[in-house]
């Protein structure tokens, strides 16, 4: 299963963090603050503990939200000289 | 059909056209920079097209994904004091 995971986070400090174990956890960027994962429904879960771990008590909101198959060939995307910093533009 | 819109786009004063757009067209914001709306096919497409003209030629990537509503009882949300400046939060 896809899922789309979108953070907002406060704290510039824990942003990084969240934004790296995204990353690490297998996660594509394609947006500042947007990355998707192809994951099973508890490796998804697992990962949300994760980052719930480390957002700790910090100001924060992270959501990862499934998209089936169906779903990911309806996606619309408009793009103008979109440049990611350390990642190519990926369209899910 | 529920969708999610994430934008990325690198100019403030089209940005907050984009955001202030959105809002108009009856997003729900739920990040910085999602918005949900629950529209038919052909009205996302016509609000995404709408939402090009306002991008031009600036650098940006907008993206409309649809969620079924079996993925939308799936949505996976954390959140701590989380605030958003105009809105309330809104769970989808």
């Amino acid at each position: 299963m896809k899922y789309l995971v979108v953070y907002d986070i406060t704290e510039d400090d824990v942003r990084d963090k969240v934004r790296s174990a995204l990353k690490d956890y297998g996660g594509t960027r394609i947006q500042y603050r947007a990355f998707v994962f192809d994951k099973s429904e508890v490796e998804m879960a697992q990962i949300m503990l994760k980052v719930k771990r480390i957002i700790g008590n910090t100001k924060g909101k992270v959501m990862a939200i499934p998209i089936c198959a169906r779903d990911v060939d309806k996606v619309v995307t408009i793009a103008y000289k979109y440049e990611l910093p350390e990642e190519d533009s990926v369209v899910i």
